[in-house]
């Protein structure tokens, strides 16, 4: 049995990935992954998911050069989550330029966010083809 | 509009949760979450999940003493993902008496417990109603 054979993949042959920063800990972003991006994710040691909205692989990065490099590879009990334990290039995760995505906070009845944009994403995106 | 009009709940009114240790850093498990679980889980300040399997709401630590009280909440870009930083009562996340439920790690083509169990799961549910 293959280890892809573990996962529960859902009906539509996905699993959520988590994305946590190998060096500081801090969760940075969750996305859909499948068979074939998790292959790749191992083979090319770089984060690849399943983007659900473009419908084809996504090689995180490919755009903003915000490569995620892959030091670890973890899967829950029920083996319907993945947590990629990875190096994050330029710092920045978000399409928003921010470090993580998860930069919103419940402070009482709103959220506010409560770290700063690090980089325009207009400016993460500039080059884009 | 209320702070929980803000998330985009999927088609079955949920969205995933990620629960992390406040202390360590470390993701102990992911699980779903809708307006109703994340409602109480801010009154009364831990953790309740909605649990798919059983099809009602789940107060983790319910059955087996191990509460997640929790810290902070935070919600990402997208608002699709919710993450919880919690104080691990216990210091067992997961049904199987591991600390976290991501302890299998991918080395080379299998998976291996990288993770010790710290209780029995028999233990753990010894008094379950």
């Amino acid at each position: 049995m293959s280890w892809l054979d573990a996962i529960s993949w859902n009906d539509e042959g996905m699993v959520p990935a988590i994305a946590q920063d190998a060096a500081t800990g801090r969760v940075l972003m969750t996305a859909w992954i499948n068979r074939e991006a998790l292959e790749l994710t191992v083979r090319e040691g770089r984060a690849v998911y399943w983007s659900r909205s473009r419908r084809r692989l996504w090689r995180k990065g490919e755009e903003s050069g915000h490569v995620q490099t892959v030091r670890e590879i973890r899967l829950d009990c029920d083996g319907d989550t993945i947590l990629l334990l990875v190096e994050q290039r330029g710092g920045i995760a978000c399409h928003t330029g921010h470090y993580s995505c998860l930069y919103r906070r419940l402070d009482e009845d709103r959220w506010v966010d409560v770290e700063p944009v690090l980089k325009d994403p207009a400016a993460i995106y500039e080059n884009k083809p």
